[in-house]
């Protein structure tokens, strides 16, 4: 019994939520409604750290409608974590537990001290706008460097650094200091937020047996079950969480955002179903946003290209909360430390509590920030020795049998060589090189490339667990339930070929039950860290390999043959030496199996794994873009990224995954930034008109394409794609930047405001 | 690794469900809105038997808010069945698909010709009275007599016969001719209602895959999802059925009523969610009755009170649609052949269809009919040989040993004579028909017994399989999915039970999933034939002892044993030889085979079991009551139930089912039925104000008992007793009535109106 005698992955297939999306069907947090349904709208304070000296709810109970006012002090006293990571046994390891559910000291602007209960969302606001509240302000903090200065005020009790950590592999800066050449310089990257189409909205109501359920926009409805208990004081099993479609997270929903909130509030108010649905103004201010990193990198690199060590001193700011905490930066060093594994690599990162809105997951998680300063200093270098900036990243590229020299893990695939010259073709770099040679005049021509490496999961950081049960209906339709989520990335299409393929039927005879609910489906963490295609794959597979086994069994009682003698493809099971003569098909099998008055049972199969092996994708970016000098502004003439993901397991949605992913790196690199008042710590532009998000008009056609691979490890073959696509688009605009102009910038974004003033600094025009 | 150490299953415990039912917390369907849900009412027939020859629904669709009104024309030419039971392979024993969604050809009182769809019920029903119908009569048909008769319009195509059948068990006519003496009689039972507190409804709309999804008060989900993919003409698992709590069914809702309407509309109306609601007066008119059967019965008995053989020739009055048709007459056929089986039986049953309201499954299903008949009859002849009745029926009753004269199956446990002793001694049947000797005067009293025997499913005749899944979570808490459906019988507080003392654990750490969802539910028929607990038993069993055993083998490795060394009591691993020392708990256990790094998984287990046993369970009913002459009225002194229902898996609980059964069969013996009218076919009586239910104001206090009996076939020693509580308490109620009066009353119910002919007739009264 071959299992995978009928290919599925590996092809293009129509979303399997495609017909749902576009029609407006699928059903999205927002569109589930209850009886009953109160709303919940946040008290905020207008100063990014104090704290609130008096607050009088009076006017606000007292409008109609209103059914309660709670505020810092109606709340349990359970310092709880945010960060949407698998539980650990090691309570070293844990995140930080640094939040309560209303706070009367408040560290960022929108910090909540209050919260409004009404029947309506419009009194809710109302209501919220008529608590009075009297501030008391302290000293506002902004930089990691504040933070960390003599005397300053701490934001959390513990002072305002989390922590710092530290990686050596093979000396480094021993290395680098017997490199022939050293480079070293300053990298600074911005705030910006996630901007899913999908707010920040979850309702809860108590059950019959005071157990609380939570309908949540979420990436992550089994941690939130346990995050909810935790803030609340519960027993884990005693929350349930149901996750319908989700327009979006991009690690925002990483978070335990305002979950914990809905369950308490119903949890006070007998059980009715509470709402609570942020704005985008709040999304922006009171969820999640990217770390900023402050980088000081250096490398030293031989006359050849060949570098032999590097090194990056990064200080993370957190903001006002820690969420992911320090695991970003921690994570980012990890992830990036298979890009050039025979050099020598040091990292130290130190994350800081500041007065900043919370920074989160997003995607790439650390690494598009490290990756923007290394790969920029390595175009330093390479301007500097007149190399090609191509030929140097082939040179040190990892390869096939490489070792990491972090966690001393064998590379089995490496693709970036190979992505490395087929972006070469494909991009015409040699050609465009030479064309833009010698830039002058007002309109500047400038390519780049950028490279980066990225896990497939967080083992073994995290544990990496995931179950996947399988069904067969009569019909011969099979139904699949995992943990691992949708949330508008593709998974559940992928699943779907997944476990058609494993078991021999047509993918449309599959169907992923694409709403998570705690209670049964199997646990896996959820969508984060690129790492659900592939942890969820072995379970999956798992479950279907032992699904196609019953039906074969059953199959062999029906037809008097040994099951040795079957196979099972194309949704027939045939002899295995006539396969091309079907006997009966999976909906017979299924028939009988269900309706024999003896014989049989319903068929299905369940499996839950764990994963401990995390290969790296691989990939780089390839950019041709125009600086006109004077107007500070770039336009990009041609962007392609390179993958190797291992095998593709669909390519339409890789394509999608990786468009989507470069638009997002354009944006960092470009456009987008959470303007922060450095003194008072007011957020300026908390909305979409403000916040200059790229538009489909404002981007460029995006190309992308993938190498040959397959990871062995993998159960398809196939390695992380969610997060990698944006994490070297940045650098490859920066160091292509540098090609056009001569100017390196080293601080992110690319705003024609950034332009003019680099510009200006490096004499390219006055004023 | 005994996994019955703990014992739970025998014990009373509290219903799981019993807070969030008194709290009102529990969600029933209409519980559940969607957004944008709309209203559907139906046009209805004022005659019981002819065509609407014309349909004018201009002035209905004019009126604001409706949306659409469908009439026969509109609806799928898919004939389709009703009947609750579970697909079989063999085409010969599938039920009588006779079902359009509307009909030209009207058929009963109430049935429906059109149905209208409008934002709002009010506008729903106002636009169904201006649909204008013009009807066009036909003879109506009451009786199966009239039914049968030479000439008579035939009510559907195939004729008014539905079907015949016949039993014959050890030449009955030969045994009855060859016995000492022979008795004879006619009996009659009325048309009643299930009259479940929770009505008819359902909402369906059509999910984002085109696939429909039904929230329905159904006994059945995973048949409703089979039969509306039927009427619609779509796969199996294109449909979707979620069964909330259900606030009763007794077989009413083991038929599918508006289930397959609702997905129509929802079809037809691009999916939006539509409800189908019926009133009481739509329930009592157009959803299922019981059925009337006339009963020819004869018995042939010796001196002693040897029952030699007995025969019953029954006519079925299954109404207007077959529903579960001629399998109810052919049902009760089988299920009382346990109870005498040392004397030849002989059936004889036919079922027609006539103008009445359809009849369909309704608790008993044909035993207490057949037993009404046989139990009156018995007495008849004990009357007559001057026996005592208990005498007469312990000669009888069966014995362990004794050999199913139908089936030739082997009583393996057959607590009957046991429960016929340990009523004489509580009920003090002996001192109490001392007293009743020689009754005279107006009020006279008089005691009864009677017995009856019933299957625990459905087996042979239908194919028995139920499957579960149990997960364990992170506090030790287990979650339990079964397709067997909690309807208020307690089914999830005994399921509990079970898996509680087969894996070890506190019956408060088990937690019943009470919702079902065809997409993800084990599969099962659902709550019929009072088959749940003995076929839900062994899948529920063997998934709790899997998950026991995978719970114990993880223990094992984080303890360095083997496996075989450990036990798990009360929710503690511990050594086998110091079960008294626990070492670590379920929760323990739970927690590192979720988070250790690189051990264990989640751990689940599933089980789907087929069933090819079924056991008889046995009881009897004594009573004992005062007849007012003169008024024709009856006062129940004291009435008792005893029950061999094998192990009792909640004392609390059975003694709640029997209590229900007996109310029920008081009504049905004494108070309620429909009243029809023989000439038109018009239900004068469809509201609880009119057919008179009895109250508890008019119960008696209800007594049980239980006898100790442990079934070898069954997995926890039980058999059923769902049905049985309600099928012996007519006869006991009429046989006490003969002992008081002399007069044997052979129609039911024994109402002032009824007893009034009868005692005129037997000269009691004058008139």
């Amino acid at each position: 019994m071959d299992e995978r005698e009928a290919t599925a992955t590996g092809e293009s297939c129509l979303r399997v939520d495609a017909i749902a999306k576009v029609t407006g069907r699928a059903r999205y947090t927002d569109d589930y409604v209850m009886a009953g349904m109160c709303y919940a709208k946040y008290v905020r304070s207008p100063i990014a750290h104090g704290y609130a000296s008096q607050i009088d709810s009076t006017e606000a109970r007292a409008l109609p409608g209103v059914l309660a006012v709670f505020t810092w002090e109606d709340v349990p006293e359970l310092p709880f974590p945010t960060a949407g990571h698998a539980w650990t046994l090691d309570p070293e390891k844990r995140d930080i537990a640094d939040r309560y559910l209303l706070t009367r000291h408040v560290r960022h602007h929108g910090d909540a001290v209050a919260i409004v209960v009404a029947r309506d969302e419009l009194t809710a606001e109302r209501a919220a706008h008529k608590v009075k509240v009297e501030w008391e302000a302290l000293p506002v903090i902004t930089t990691p460097e504040a933070a960390m200065a003599e005397g300053a005020v701490a934001i959390h009790e513990g002072g305002n650094v989390l922590k710092s950590s530290e990686i050596s592999a093979g000396d480094p800066q021993s290395m680098i200091a017997a490199a022939k050449y050293q480079f070293q310089n300053h990298f600074q990257t911005p705030v910006v937020q996630h901007c899913h189409m999908e707010g920040v909205t979850s309702f809860a109501w108590m059950e019959e047996d005071q157990r609380i359920t939570i309908v949540s926009s979420t990436q992550i409805p089994h941690l939130v079950r346990r995050i909810v208990a935790q803030a609340l004081g519960m027993s884990w099993s005693a929350i349930r969480v149901i996750k319908p479609y989700v327009g979006g997270g991009f690690g925002n929903k990483q978070d335990v955002l305002e979950e914990p909130m809905a369950a308490f509030l119903t949890s006070r108010l007998g059980g009715i179903p509470v709402k609570v649905s942020l704005s985008r103004e709040e999304c922006f201010m009171a969820t999640r946003t990217r770390h900023a990193f402050t980088i000081d990198a250096q490398l030293g690199i031989e006359r050849d290209g060949t570098l032999k060590g590097y090194c990056m001193d990064v200080l993370s700011n957190t903001g006002a909360y820690a969420s992911h905490g320090h695991s970003i930066a921690a994570a980012g060093g990890n992830k990036i430390s298979y890009l050039y594994p025979r050099s020598a690599f040091g990292y130290r990162a130190t994350t800081c509590y500041t007065n900043l809105p919370t920074a989160g997951a997003m995607r790439g998680y650390g690494a598009p920030q490290l990756i923007f300063a290394l790969e920029s200093l390595l175009d330093d270098a390479a301007t500097a020795l007149k190399l090609d900036p191509l030929d140097i990243r082939l040179r040190n590229a990892a390869q096939e049998g490489d070792i990491n020299p972090v966690n001393k893990k064998t590379i089995y695939s490496a693709g970036l060589p190979e992505c490395l010259r087929k972006g070469r073709e494909l991009f015409e770099w040699d050609k465009r090189r030479a064309e833009c040679a010698a830039q002058h005049g007002n309109l500047r021509r400038g390519v780049g490339v950028a490279c980066f490496s990225y896990g497939s999961n967080t083992w073994p950081v995290g544990v990496e667990i995931a179950g996947a049960r399988v069904l067969l209906n009569q019909d011969g339709f099979i139904h699949v339930q995992s943990g691992a989520t949708e949330i508008g990335q593709g998974a559940d299409t992928v699943f779907s070929q997944m476990v058609a393929e494993t078991i021999g039927v047509p993918v449309n005879q599959v169907r992923v039950i694409s709403v998570q609910d705690t209670d049964v489906t199997p646990f896996d963490p959820g969508a984060f860290g690129s790492r659900q295609s592939y942890v969820a794959a072995p379970a999956l597979r798992e479950a279907a390999r032992q699904l196609r086994e019953k039906i074969i069994l059953h199959a062999a009682e029906m037809l008097h043959q040994s099951a040795l003698n079957l196979t099972l493809r194309h949704g027939m099971i045939a002899m295995t030496e006539r396969p091309e003569m079907p006997l009966i098909s999976v909906a017979e099998v299924a028939m009988d199996a269900f309706y024999h008055p003896e014989r049989g049972a319903q068929l299905t199969a369940e499996a839950s794994v764990k994963t401990i092996t995390n290969p790296p994708a691989f990939g780089c970016t390839f950019v041709d873009l125009m600086v006109d000098v004077a107007l500070c502004k770039i336009t990009i003439n041609r962007i392609l990224n390179v993958h190797d993901s291992g095998r593709i397991l669909n390519p339409l949605l890789a394509e999608g995954q990786v468009h989507g992913g470069m638009g997002m790196g354009i944006g960092w690199s470009v456009f987008e930034e959470m303007i922060i008042d450095e003194t008072s710590g007011l957020v300026r532009n908390p909305n979409l008109l403000d916040y200059k998000m790229p538009t489909m008009m404002d981007l460029p056609t995006l190309e992308s394409a993938f190498v040959d691979s397959c990871e062995p490890q993998s159960a398809y073959g196939h390695k992380s794609l969610g997060e990698p696509p944006l994490i070297s688009v940045a650098a490859a605009i920066r160091n292509a930047v540098l090609m056009a102009t001569g100017v390196g910038i080293n601080t992110l974004p690319l705003t024609p405001k950034r332009l003019f003033t680099e510009f200006r600094q490096a004499g390219l025009i006055e004023g």
